[in-house]
């Protein structure tokens, strides 16, 4: 692993002296009242060589491998903010990975040139609240040809980060009767200045509606006209390309869930040394506050060699043969993170649920995390039916 | 269970019909939004006889015992706003509790005829920043002497419904050099427009600052003067009070959080009907939810026992003899609780995580219920110690 | 409850005086060491008018209602010999049952008579290795009429107690045409000295044959010949009443199970004072030692609540009525019992795997409780089903 | 990994095609029923040039790393007889490497030579039943000075394999009165046809007292005396060199249990293909056994490369250096098995606790895992110890 590619220190540095003490105003007034902090940590990273590492030398990126960028986003995972800091924030870095393998010329330097400077923000909008996201055959929103362009009709939901997007790609129906399933959605991009985009609200998710970056919007459709030329790949596409997305975007999750593990492993320790129940005996003295940290530490790093091991695959086979080891970390880590950061809470009391340590919004907001992306029962589901039919089971297609 | 005396067919009737079409108004607008609307429902509680049913009737209430309350707390529980909706929400009850059993003529006409009608609120102020509520015996806030009246001196925090209370009852020690620890602490009512009470805000928790009785305040005492009539009970007593006041009230918890596991379940089992993998295959003929719903049926069921058993021991034999039960309920029916609760966020897919159910008000806010009253890992070796005693091992007081 | 009918000290006595000092033989040198032992303990139970206490009193026994005999099967259960010296064992029981309500004269005095005096044992032949015990309407044994006798062919497996019983239950197909497929079954009586019926071995369970009855038998019936006037009850009639039969026989071993928890719950916290880790430091000072009796002392308090409360129901309602609270209790009480065995044997460290206490056996012989008389799934499935009817949900029959 | 070294195919096709095919008898006669046999695929391991292959060649062996074998250990470990049939079985492995590094010229000759070539077995001589094996500073054998040899004088059980041993290597106290306890006990090699060496009875686990290499054993060392050349290493020092014996012996039993997870999985896998629950439909297409087979994957896949990253750590800077990770995986593996092995055996219902598989054996006789070498609860607190100071907690010695 080149990490004299990019210093891991050189990214923590960053995270612990200017990320980190924006947290709690983050957790306490809002995404908005960071970002203009934020936006001098990005030049920062830029000028350090750090912003957007994954990205080719072209784009301003370093070309890491994503067992490289793995750890780099570990790094930046310990943070909330860490991600947007570097310009590594969902749902753009997938949409950056559309742009550079499918985009058009035009759609480059319009879309992504930007994108990958941090100078705009994206969103992807496929999830509909009429269907299950678990499925994504079907969906009602469709884009039927209108003289040269699409005209786009439908509803969204949890479209991530759309408040202050310039663009969203959009999943919409083009041949509603393709023979197959898989054959019948195409991306489109639509700016959001385009009349009948519609952001509805940002939805109001577990007490917070959120903001910018840190929001998901119900959006409409109505009547939203683009040009034939924003349509992004191929028509009928649509679905391969969210799948060709997905893959790696289920990592990326892990890589950063992993990230939130250490840090709440960090706060723990930390806990359990400062936090007295009685003067001189620190509440890590008390066995049941050790036995957490052994069975987090042993999760965690149990977690980080199977993503890393997943990396490895993707970088040298391809997120199609990759796919079972994907499955795989996605509820792993989900769950390790998920039980990670009950213990630490716990040992943190009353302090635990409060916004004066991270741990309370990634409780709330990253229970999300064994939904979003194919909830845990789909991936287990999916593996367990691709093991069973090398043991020669007949099963339909998952 | 004299049933017939409370028809929890007429609370759950009010409930369904009143409360909780008030419920995404309160979780995306905030409780002020419907602070209205429920003092109508109130209204109606009082005029059918069914508010704060727990008191004797010369103070309104229906003088029910604890496993006539249970059942009804239970029907309350089922909506955030249930409790709050019959005058039956926490900190409140407590503090009439006290009021009732230590109280003198003047307080109670000053300070309980008022809470009992609904027509002020008070919070109870106990746990300090800086030690670990689990022992209570720690504590920095002091009440001095001075002329007729005591001088209060002190830093607390999570005193729950602060935000918009007319009084609160404080913790401080009187007597630090009591031999017993235990005799250190007296309760004194404070009321909240007093020179020197300062509410310094309402702590983030998870996310939310909340508003009036659904808030959690930081409060610093800085020469807070109030008369020696304020106290409330003996000096010294203050912790055995405390005592008296928690038993109780842990069963409340539990008997308002088998109602949220009601609510839970109802959701989940609704869900798993009405929602569509795939055009007329529900959620529910899934196996994996199955065996959700039969789980938390069990556990549910298994809960709502226990409580009621406790209660049972409470009303027979009063809290200290229950004081196993009671521990063994509190972390039993709270686990029951979060397993329930993320079942049921899990079968909802991305529409558990938004404010759209209450689901995710009770996934981030009653994380607590396994640290408020006393952590988990406290009950256990409280209970166990008793036990181990029992069976002759030798320990020091727990 | 009458206990004063049954008085459960004077079982736990015959149980802690006679029954468990003879545990360490059987359990190192099987069921045939103690088996004259146990008659002797049967003797006195006898005479002080334990035996059987279920049966009415025209047959020796109580008449206990199932909640009466649900505390005397607990205190039974707390040893593996409990149940046989009061001849009270499985699969006698569920047989002196049917014999009762379905047993002609002459099957009762033959047969039913001799079992309840504790003279004969018996057996139940249902399970078949080549089908799915979870449902039984798929069996291949046959029974055909011939003159006037069944000749019956077939294959059965984890027929208990087979070794040394004097006659066994069957069921076979008598009517494989029927419409309905629960109507295709027969109960019939088949004395092992039958020509035909064939033990073919103890099946080794665990690493152990077993003998008597503390054993389980494959059986094969070839041309194994009775008369008609051994069928127990109607032609077709065999599913509805094994269903029957396996209702209460189901809370039979939920009652034992607890009575097994118990014991190990009394063993955990003797190891946990008695065990030294250094001099003067016993077991039970170590924290996660008292974690793991609080859980238990709950999971316990609660499994037994929920039996008890289905026994109250079947005794009000029948087992039909509560057969959602039957399918609850298996899963839930084999589940505690899981966790509580898997406790105290990590107490007791490497003592835990020995037969130096009963932990080891239940461990090894007990995994089977999550799987006999209807695996986990199967029984969660069944009342998820159930509910989700009541909510709307249409599905096929389970 | 030079796994062209040693072929992992080679050793696969022995186990598959000779080593398992003994399994049945194995299991339901007892381990002296196949010594014979196993004695005969002895002879293939070695002509294959597979025996022992982690000894070095001097010894017959291959000198593989502790990567290298933890591959071959793993393809071992799919039987209970894997690892006898290529000498790599516990403790003899154990035994071998003492007396590599400690032995002297006559005791490698005489001990370590027929040892390496599978001519004789020996045992290890430690636990005690007075004293928490988990805190082997506590010990009451004691080897007294007496003209040119020790007298030994002691009570040892769980000496695992003693029956049929030639020799064992006892721990016992030479120097009570050393004043660190860690230099009390010595390592004395005790032929085990010498006076005073009683082998007392192989102690009953689980039902079955085992014979020869499957067997534990109750000891009594009564005027037991051996010449001082039979000491193994310094006086003193058997403490450290148990430890050193213990730490790879960790991750023997790691790389072993992984073995075991991969054969219930397999078993798990074609149960599910194999058993119909009605005509035409598998049990596989049920989605709670998708769950368990996915489940089992990532976690067997998480704890193999946890095991194969310590085994690295080991090779690379010894096990001193990795003591957390060797106790990390020690119990993570643990778990993962127990967990394995669990749903595994549900998956084969009445199947799974019979005989007929290992699994039912592994149920049984692996609880121990949790248990020897340490338990779960042990290694929990001193890598939680560990981890504390370096966070700076003040802790004594663990």
């Amino acid at each position: 692993m080149s990490q004299d590619r990019v210093s891991l220190e050189a990214v923590r540095s960053i995270v612990d002296d200017e990320v980190i003490p924006l947290e709690r105003r983050f957790l306490t007034e809002g995404f908005q009242s960071v970002v203009g902090a934020l936006d001098a940590v990005r030049e920062r990273a830029k000028r350090e060589g750090l912003f957007a590492p994954f990205l080719p030398p072209e784009y301003g990126g370093r070309g890491l491998s994503l067992v490289e960028y793995a750890r780099v986003s570990e790094e930046l995972g310990r943070s909330p903010l860490g991600h947007y800091a570097f310009n590594c924030q969902a749902p753009d870095v997938g949409n950056m990975e559309l742009l550079l393998k499918y985009g058009t010329e035009e759609q480059r330097s319009r879309y992504l040139e930007p994108l990958c400077a941090g100078a705009i923000r994206s969103c992807f909008s496929m999830t509909e609240p009429e269907h299950a996201g678990s499925n994504p055959i079907h969906m009602s929103t469709v884009a039927t040809r209108e003289g040269s362009g699409y005209r786009i009709e439908g509803h969204k939901w949890f479209t991530t980060a759309a408040d202050g997007a310039s663009f969203a790609i959009v999943m919409a129906v083009t041949d509603p009767e393709a023979e197959s399933p898989y054959r019948r959605a195409t991306q489109i991009i639509v700016p959001c200045d385009t009349p009948g985009f519609e952001r509805v609200e940002n939805i109001s998710v577990m007490g917070q509606r959120g903001a910018l970056h840190q929001s998901h919007a119900e959006i409409r459709y109505q009547g939203c006209r683009v040009p034939l030329s924003n349509r992004l790949g191929d028509e009928g596409a649509g679905f391969a390309m969210a799948q060709e997305r997905l893959g790696p975007g289920r990592i990326h999750h892990c890589m950063r869930w992993i990230g939130i593990c250490e840090r709440a492993f960090e706060l723990l320790c930390a806990r359990a040394v400062s936090r007295e129940l009685a003067p001189g005996r620190a509440l890590g003295t008390r066995q049941v506050v050790q036995l957490w940290i052994a069975e987090s530490r042993a999760e965690i790093d149990a977690a980080r060699l199977l993503v890393l091991d997943c990396a490895r695959r993707i970088d040298e086979e391809g997120s199609y043969q990759a796919r079972d080891s994907i499955s795989l970390i996605k509820f792993f880590t989900a769950g390790v993170m998920q039980r990670v950061l009950d213990r630490a809470i716990q040992a943190h009391g009353a302090l635990g649920v409060t916004d004066y340590t991270p741990l309370a919004f990634w409780w709330s907001h990253e229970r999300a995390a064994r939904i979003y992306d194919g909830p845990d029962e789909v991936h287990k589901v999916s593996v367990a039916k691709r093991i069973l039919r090398r043991y020669g089971l007949a099963l339909g297609r998952d």
